[in-house]
């Protein structure tokens, strides 16, 4: 009933008391108190006995209403968990996942305890970020999902250009870098027998408010922000609603139409062809150019002796520094 | 102590109540109530007042205590969970593994109510079979996990080839064949990032003791047994003891020597390569020559025109029927 009225109050800006409680059924009353409940949430509502209730303006807020008012899209964002904490968005959508929970479902936070990063590392989740995960169980099998990072890195980055006003580029194999540091991040969990996957969660967070000094002194000099960033005011909800329109575009394209788009899209938006640099992986490093993107994700790089490689995993670093 | 009891008769083989029950500090009331459980469980122990107790014979049984008896291994099978009937031993073994459970976990079961095998389909599981799961968590990552079935196969080819007077044969991507006919199957399911895998769970179903009247009427063509093929009697939890110790070889393998040495042994125990094939996937079937396997353990065909196609998932058939 509380978004019902919201509803009405974003239709029509200025509504009587009187004219809300009989077009919904309640009591002025009760509506008296779902405006105290908004209001409380961040909505400023103001009041006049001539007039009765003006909605002045809207909080960025996570709200699944604010959420559901954003959405453009057929299925992903359709259900949506919204908490102002969590302990990490991602482990909460994997336990949904694991339950059945469907495709398109998200799961948002207002910040993250316990936020997780690739290869168990943590995500710094402070207020005003966009931290979410969202449920995909697409028909693609085991060796097709290693297109999936760079899928949704193209996605994201997709709808995050418009905010900025230097392009984004793209880090092997999913970091969306503005002018050269890190501003956005994917984490691609699934579960899967060969032949085809059950499910998929990405978990996307954005470094969206947060001035430098904010960001954890470890990641100071390699991270940045929308805000800082940003040509624009960023509204978080709808800055959700224009990322899952985009992964929903960009997803729809990789299943009809294979990886091969979504590569040329990747290789446009790179900020990593073309540069030195050295790929950490769990058992060794290996260093050289890195010349392309192969058909199923991997990164193919010039070494020695013009020995070419691919690799399908690891941390990428730019030679002479984190930044490239 | 029941299992102290059997470990003791095993041991002595003829042993009066008397020096059991001082042996183990209890009565031999006791030690006699241990014996008759013993006897229950098809163990077969004759008493006599003047020797005491005889094992003559041991049951074909999947207990906890006969499978350790039976393992070689460090790690695979070192926790055992072992039921008379379960609905799937690969769900209960994912549970186990989604909670934390430690590798090389197995879950056992005599009959599965709902057995499942590759793509959401039933594996028929009468008793007499031999139908596990076990949990690893192997250090290598998602791009490495395509070799897994392969992997799997080969192992447990080997482990099957003493007991049949026909060497097995392997058909793409893993299923274990003898005499053409399918014997035993496998079921690789993961949680993964695309970094390192979470866990794989991997379940095998052997048909050990089947006779051909006893498998489903639409597999009864393509499928034997243990019992069928087999040059001597199959004692299950020694089976499942030579299975778990080729996995560990396996598995320590490809883990120190990559997919590599494992691909040859694959390669030599094809029944696939060299023949013409039709492999359908989910959306689209694919003929030709089975040609190679290539270094991520896909399939290689040589289709019209002398186009070479790799090939990840998909159900293999044989050219003019399902026999090969």
């Amino acid at each position: 009933m509380k978004d019902t009225v919201l509803k009405s109050l974003k239709q029509k800006r200025v509504v009587s008391g009187q004219s809300l409680a009989s077009e919904l059924g309640i009591s002025r009353t009760a509506v008296w108190k779902y405006v105290n409940q908004l209001r409380r949430e961040g909505y400023r509502i103001s009041s006049s006995p001539r007039l009765g209730y003006t909605l002045d303006s809207v909080p960025d807020s996570l709200l699944a209403a604010e959420i559901e008012e954003n959405l453009q899209t057929r299925i992903q964002g359709r259900k949506i968990i919204s908490c102002r904490e969590m302990q990490s968005t991602q482990d909460h959508a994997k336990k949904l996942a694991i339950q059945g929970g469907s495709e398109g479902t998200i799961v948002v936070a207002e910040t993250q305890s316990a936020g997780r990063g690739r290869m168990g590392r943590s995500w710094a989740s402070p207020p005003g970020g966009l931290y979410f995960s969202v449920i995909l169980r697409p028909g693609i099998t085991l060796a097709g999902a290693a297109g999936l990072p760079l899928v949704a890195a193209v996605a994201l980055a997709r709808a995050i250009q418009p905010y900025t006003a230097v392009a984004p580029g793209l880090k092997w194999p999913n970091d969306v870098l503005i002018q050269k540091r890190k501003a956005a991040g994917i984490l691609v969990e699934m579960s899967a027998e060969m032949d085809r996957l059950d499910w998929v969660v990405i978990g996307i967070g954005v470094n969206v408010a947060a001035a430098s000094v904010q960001l954890p002194p470890e990641i100071r000099r390699t991270s940045t922000s929308l805000a800082i960033e940003s040509t624009r005011i960023v509204h978080r909800a709808q800055l959700l609603g224009d990322i899952l329109y985009e992964l929903e575009e960009a997803l729809d394209m990789f299943q009809t139409q294979g990886f091969e788009p979504l590569r040329k899209q990747w290789k446009e938006k790179s900020h990593t062809l073309g540069k030195h640099v050295t790929v950490v992986g769990s058992r060794q490093s290996i260093e050289g150019k890195a010349v392309d993107i192969d058909g199923s994700g991997a990164l193919v790089m010039e070494c020695a002796g013009g020995i070419r490689q691919r690799v399908t995993s690891g941390d990428l670093f730019f030679k002479g520094g984190a930044h490239g």
